[in-house]
């Protein structure tokens, strides 16, 4: 091997990761290689700014634990999470967009039937989604699961939250035989990313807002469809226009309607205030 | 705002880190958005590639601690490192050229006078290097420090041992008025990078050799003169031409000429065997 010259070094780094066993790594690994220099050329990174990024890389991973995702949120707000999803989720137009899934998800909600109040006690206004489930040729898709996850009404999710007993704001809905689904829940509050930590310190030095819009995470992964990770968010809500994370997309921003008192979806009579929002989703059929 | 497509996510990532307070930030953190993105789009990464950097990146920081910098490890073997480092010391041809500082460096070294001898007790072959500091036009450099440490004989720097008392294998010694230097110390051996972390997890994976060459480490910072930060290499020693964090260069690479006994460069005699090694270090004015 050739001794590293500042010209030669990224021929050499490539060489040396072209011998990963697996081709897809060689692929992942050198072009990592090249993109790696190609930034630190442009910018003609310093000795100290590179220590700065390894002590910032390393304070990422420790504070990182069961309930913070310190690096998935620094993907989210450089764009990276929102790219990665557009690239593996080219459905059709009628198809309902993909958007992140975020890092509040937990993965073992239990099952809940049509209309189900899934609060689990919160406090907030009383909200009612409710829809279809439909394929690209309009057939509605019984049975399918609708694994619904939401942030509370002060904009905190249960995965936030230490010792809570039963599901809080999840729960796993399928939609009876004609597509069709409803869920009780809160009507959420769009919150703020952590701030505390190292992607906080990054954004505290720019003007980019820190918040998301309120809104309600979905993930239906049906056979024969593409696995759909999505959010609804409320129409006229704060910061739809400034997404933190980019996740948003017109298609899936829908009106919250509120209802001083009457008929839930359900069926339930209310006398006091409540909201309803109605959303269909078209799945994508597989390749 | 526009909501993000596939298409536009980079040009709105980029908007949104131009906003950074200081111009420099601005310009590190929107290349940083468009490299990386290039990188993904590029490689077509997909969802499951991405969740898996993401918990590489976070066991990466995880591991680290005082004892222990694996984002430095992994910048080493992916040739950034030493890309920084030459990027940021182009000095003269006649100059000592620089290369990586490495995990190991302890900066508390206690001064030691003209031929002291630094093992504080550790095993190996005895080793004198001796030498001088000059400036480019051949001037010796009187009362320069040389701050030095390397591995023991078996390839273990004391910043990975627990307890211990004394300074080992590190020293400042401090050139005399005709710019000569003489350190005593034992044969260094090469090592290989530490293979139970993230980053050996992924050299693994590849016919990567893990392995330093023998060296020796200096840290020469004198007023008037760039930084050197630097290494020795034994000339003949293993992995010379297959260094894991590509440190190697031809001018940093001497004889350690055996002897079987005799009178050592400090005057001191011996009966069993014992090393020598010349350098002379040439330093780089400030520009």
């Amino acid at each position: 091997m050739a001794y590293a010259t500042e010209d030669n070094i990224t021929g050499l780094a490539v060489e040396r990761w072209a011998t990963a066993d697996s081709p897809r790594m060689a692929e992942l690994m050198t072009a990592l290689v090249r993109h790696l220099h190609a930034f630190a050329r442009e910018v003609h990174l310093t000795e100290d700014e590179w220590l700065a990024a390894m002590r910032w890389l390393t304070e990422t991973g420790r504070i990182s634990d069961d309930k913070r995702e310190e690096f998935i949120l620094a993907s989210d707000v450089l764009g990276l999470s929102m790219l990665v999803v557009q690239m593996n989720n080219r459905f059709g137009p009628g198809a309902t967009p993909a958007t992140v899934l975020g890092p509040f998800y937990i993965d073992d909600s239990p099952a809940a039937p049509y209309g189900h109040d899934m609060s689990d006690g919160a406090e907030g206004v009383p909200l009612f989604v409710h829809g279809t489930v439909r394929d690209d040729t309009g057939a509605p898709v019984g049975g399918a699961v609708l694994d619904v996850w939401q942030a509370d009404s002060e904009g905190v999710y249960e995965a936030q939250l230490a010792d809570v007993d039963e599901a809080r704001l999840r729960a796993k809905y399928r939609t009876r035989d004609d597509g069709s689904y409803c869920l009780r829940s809160v009507v959420p509050l769009g919150y703020s990313i952590p701030m505390d930590g190292p992607v906080g310190e990054l954004v505290e030095r720019t003007r980019i807002s820190h918040f998301r819009p309120a809104h309600i995470h979905f993930l239906i992964n049906e056979p024969g469809y593409e696995k759909l990770i999505t959010h609804i968010f409320e129409e006229g809500t704060r910061y739809l226009d400034s997404d933190v994370v980019f996740g948003t997309k017109r298609e899936l921003i829908v009106p919250f309607h509120r209802h001083e008192s009457g008929t839930a979806p359900d069926g339930t009579a209310f006398d006091t205030p409540f909201a309803t929002a109605g959303f269909d989703f078209v799945l994508q059929p597989k390749a």
